[in-house]
Order: C-alpha cells, then structure tokens, then sequence
C-alpha cells in the first residue's frame, strides 16, 4: 500500500474519477460468482472490446458449456489448473502450476492489450497459499488505467476487497443440492 | 399453494429427486443478478441446449453488449419492456406491456420447448403490480418437469423465494457509483 504508481496507472485514474477500468470481486458462497463474470465477459466481447478469460481451478481441455459457447464466439477459456483443489495427491504440482498460471495471468493484466481479464477461482490459489496475495495486490495496482479485471472465488480475502472497485457477495439463500436435487448438466457444468 | 399439478409437472419431479428442471433467483441489490443468468444461458447454449431469454425492463430494440453477443450465437435477447420504470410517463401503457409480455413468457415455460428460460428484471413489474405474483407461481409450479426458469431483479418476492430450488443474494459489498466512478462501456451496457 505503501507504493507510488506511475501517473498512468489505475490508482491515478482513480483520482481524477474518469471513465477507467474496474476491479471486480464476486465472492461469497452462493452460485453466480462464476456465471456473472462469464456475463461480464460476453457483454464486453458483444461491445467488441478484447477479453481473455483465465480459469485457475479448471483445466486446459475443461469444455463445459461456457468453454464451448465462448469458443464459438472466439473467445477461447484458458483452464490454468489441473483441475484439483487442497484435496490433491500431488500439492507441490498443484502450487506450481497456480503460480505459472498467475505469471501468465499477471503479464496479460499487465500488458493492457485487453480491456477485460477474468480471472475465475484466483481466490482459491490465493487461500491454498499457491499464489501470494501482495504480488495479485500490485499487479491490480499498477495495472494500465484502462483494464478491468474480475475476480472471482469464495472467501476473498479482506484486502483484495479493500483493493477493489465494485464488490459484490453472492449469498446462498437456498440451494438445490441442500434438497437432494442432483448437479443439472448445463446449468452446472 | 392448494393447486395439485400433475404427475409430470416440475413439484411431482421434485419429490422424487431426480434430475428436473429448476427455478433459481436472483436477487438482492448488488450487480450480477443478469450477468450470472447470462453466464446460465450462455452455458446451457453451449452444451446445446435450447435457451429462450426474456428481459422485461428492457426494449425490443435494445443493442448492449449482451444483446450483440448472444445475437452472434444465434440467440437474440427478447425485450418484452418499454425501458421504463415505475418513473414512466405512461404507467398504463408500461403495465400493459408487461403484461402482454408475462403472457409470451408464460406461454414459453408452458410449452417445454425451451430448456432454460430466463426473465430478467421480472421483479419489478411484480413489484409495481404490473404483473400478478400468483399466475407466475402458478406457471412455475405447473410447469414441464425439465424445464429451467432463472428469474432476475431486486427484491424478489417472499413466496417467490419459496417457490425456488435455488436462490442467489446478490449483496453489494462495494459499488464503484459510491466513489464517483460512472458507468463503464461494455460493463454495465
């Protein structure tokens, strides 16, 4: 918190309060974190403007419904993961590949050529320890003025709320599966 | 409440557990409540399901990005609304739009061809009595087992909250308009 961005960074837009990309966080236990940021994604890809979408809990080959309508519109998910959470046999494979896929992650956000970057499940990684908060907090930071990026996950932590523009906390009022009603193919996957 | 559906409507499918269709909300005053059910249309279109979606404030004509984007599926946005709200100058006629519009809602979730439909923002012509609550239960409990209803806005209704299988609070933690921030281009449009 303690660092001076350059004068075109997102925090100096902040500022001036000028039209200026966004920091998103769905988080919460709820359903629609995900599907929110995907919504996000299709509305600025349907006003033309550049979105790369990073899954970090899904793998590459994931193709579920949103991978395949995405595709269709040339808009290709990118699964950083393998597919695990902390449950994993393998946990230092898992940490690496979270931090591999948050540098690929980072250089995207930071390079600006896209106006929207999804970064769905981060929080996950970030509460797994896999991926350091204070690097995730910087790169937002200083990110160009223009970028928004979503964040997806539950339990973000406190200061990436701090850190965010517009927050939202998907609550879980009632779910289905609490009744005994199974996943529904195409509404879950 | 005292109506008994018959044996291949959605509540007889519900008793017996199986996989069925389902009704889900979402509600409460943070951001998400449309984009997430965009995320479910966009996700059932993928896994090539048929996918009908309605959005009741919004008019025929209406070009944002997700109206562009679902377009290039093959999925045209039906606006059923004159873009106004209970601030209109011709309450009358806005009623009556709604209402004609619940009926070619209705008629939709009725005819099982769909299996997800959406009404975006159909809390508020619920909430300013434009359209009766009891016929939209009615519809929802009288429906086709398979058929997926996902219902958007502010304020969703008690009895509607108790019809669904799953319900989302959307709680505004933070929201960018509290700090000066305007409405971003191919974010909120």
């Amino acid at each position: 918190m303690d660092i001076v961005p350059a004068p075109t960074s997102a925090r100096h837009a902040k500022a001036v309060g000028q039209r200026r990309g966004l920091v998103i966080v769905h988080t919460g236990p709820g359903k629609g974190k995900s599907t929110a940021a995907f919504g996000l994604a299709l509305r600025a890809h349907g006003r033309g403007l550049p979105v790369q979408i990073y899954q970090f809990m899904k793998v590459p080959t994931a193709r579920f419904g949103e991978h395949r309508a995405f595709e269709a519109l040339g808009l290709p998910i990118i699964g950083l993961g393998d597919g695990f959470s902390w449950k994993s046999r393998d946990l230092t494979h898992s940490a690496e590949l979270a931090r591999s896929g948050w540098e690929r992650a980072e250089a995207t956000v930071r390079a600006g050529e896209h106006a929207l970057v999804v970064l769905d499940e981060i929080t996950y990684p970030l509460r797994y320890g896999w991926v350091p908060l204070q690097p995730v907090l910087a790169c937002l930071r200083e990110r160009p003025a223009h970028v928004h990026v979503v964040l997806t996950g539950r339990d973000a932590p406190q200061e990436l709320i701090d850190a965010a523009d517009t927050v939202t906390h998907m609550g879980a009022v009632k779910h289905h599966y609490d009744a005994g009603v199974p996943a529904q193919r195409g509404i879950e996957d």
